[in-house]
């Protein structure tokens, strides 16, 4: 029987003791692909895939998923995609792939797009973009065992520009906390990703469906007031690493009373790294000490 | 000298005498891409390219632009993206392409994306998503000439999750417009939109580029409000057919008094028609028909 994402997810993070997520977003020394012809489009396009294999080799011991930014493969044409996907079927099976695509879309196109990634790409979980409301989450989540997380605060320096703006007469006022004050537009967001969680928790704690959102590490005060406010919501976290994101301050923010219900992803430091395995194993080592720490503290 | 999207559009909308932009988003009797196998795939992209490029050649004379729904060609994997990247060479050099993207990203990423649009798949435009904020927006302007629609007031039933949340403290204060009362969240995205414009606007009016909202024809009031608010910004405004958007009030809520700043897609009810052309032609009719009135009454 194929696992759900969930079920794949907790039993990596229980069995090999790691809630470290590795980013696979390739960033090459390529020109346009219009200045790219031929035979050095083909080569590009094996180095690319020769290099996400090596990664993905001397990772996937350390890792409980991994993340292919499909950005950086699409800027490749169609011949990306199919290096894309190729990886996706050579990830080992037991470790899930969340494909990071910050798609939004509703009604058929969502159901499309849904297809393309669970079905094409092997993808067990995607990120959404929550704009366009709940209508564009609950597609992705009709297939039973799939996850989405959706972004929800987002770890770039000008994700306030809308996320911070302060709504009023929303989730804040209605379910009473804060005095019923006015909150910021992305606590709505994780209250609307909580909603269209429980919405369908009747099929999603059967199968093991997973809807989370995504929350920057570099905000760790923001993660502490939505997991004060959500605590059930699994959380994905970028930022750490090249965008600066506290890790310690992030385990203790995000992670949930029974140490699961977050997975921190760290891209560049670790792809980037001269030996990926080491720089791997390394953070996994120091998110396993900050964690101890954090459970010991909490009893 | 290679037309910048701004100029291609105005010139067909002037030359052509039509608003209407033809969707191409291919539904196709298909169940999943795993039940498709070797020769059946083939056969159903051959189909897909075969269904789009009729619609072009059929409805070509009759818009100002195309806009391929990315979603509808993703779903088939790397043969699907071939498909569109194909599709998009084939389109006339004079008719602008909006890839309708709706994508969110930022930095590297955000270049990447920009990179793959407008050089692998030919694009002279990209629709994205706001959440992100103004980071989100800039990478895919900086390449001159080249154009985005940022989603404002969707035209899904439930687009109002988010963006009809009232925010305080935002630009309707700011600007004393409306006694400086709150305003809706969409209205904060149009700002944004305005701002980036602006602040590019050097370079934009030089070069031709276009930072330009998606407001929904089924929300024609909403429409207006934003017209009257931000005088200069293009609309690309979807919601005609299937979903019931209404076109005398679109047509009259967001036309600027110069007869530009809108573009009014149509996608399944010409698609889908038994003759797309004479389907194209007969929207292209309405229109300027609408357009006539506005135009006179507005002297």
């Amino acid at each position: 029987m194929t696992r759900s994402f969930l079920q794949k997810l907790t039993r990596r993070i229980k069995e090999h003791g790691t809630i470290l997520c590795v980013g696979i977003d390739p960033p090459l020394a390529c020109p346009t692909t219009d200045d790219l012809r031929g035979s050095n489009r083909q080569q590009l396009l094996e180095d690319l895939h020769e290099k996400c294999v090596c990664l993905i080799r001397r990772t996937s011991d350390f890792v409980c998923c991994f993340k292919p930014n499909v950005a950086f493969f699409e800027q490749y044409g169609s011949g990306g995609m199919e290096v894309l996907q190729r990886l996706c079927r050579e990830i080992p099976e037991d470790i899930p792939i969340i494909l990071d695509a910050k798609r939004a879309a509703t009604d058929e196109a969502a159901e499309a797009m849904a297809n393309a990634f669970y079905s094409a790409y092997n993808a067990d979980c995607v990120t959404l973009d929550p704009y366009l409301g709940e209508g564009a989450i609950l597609p992705f989540i009709k297939e039973k065992g799939k996850g989405v997380f959706v972004v929800c605060r987002s770890s770039n320096p000008r994700s306030s520009d809308l996320q911070g703006f302060i709504v009023v007469e929303g989730f804040g006022a209605a379910a009473g906390k804060e005095d019923g004050a006015p909150v910021e537009l992305y606590m709505e967001v994780a209250h609307m990703c909580d909603r269209a969680r429980r919405h369908r928790e009747p099929e999603l704690s059967k199968e093991g469906g997973l809807v989370g959102i995504v929350v920057g590490s570099t905000y760790p005060k923001d993660m502490k007031r939505i997991r004060s406010a959500f605590p059930d919501l699994w959380f994905l976290s970028p930022g750490i690493g090249a965008q600066g994101g506290d890790l310690a301050a992030t385990i203790e923010a995000g992670l949930r009373q029974d140490g699961l219900g977050l997975i921190v992803n760290v891209g560049r430091a670790i792809s980037e790294a001269k030996d990926p395995g080491k720089a791997a194993e390394a953070f996994r080592d120091e998110m396993r000490q900050i964690m101890r720490k954090v459970t010991l503290s909490a009893h």
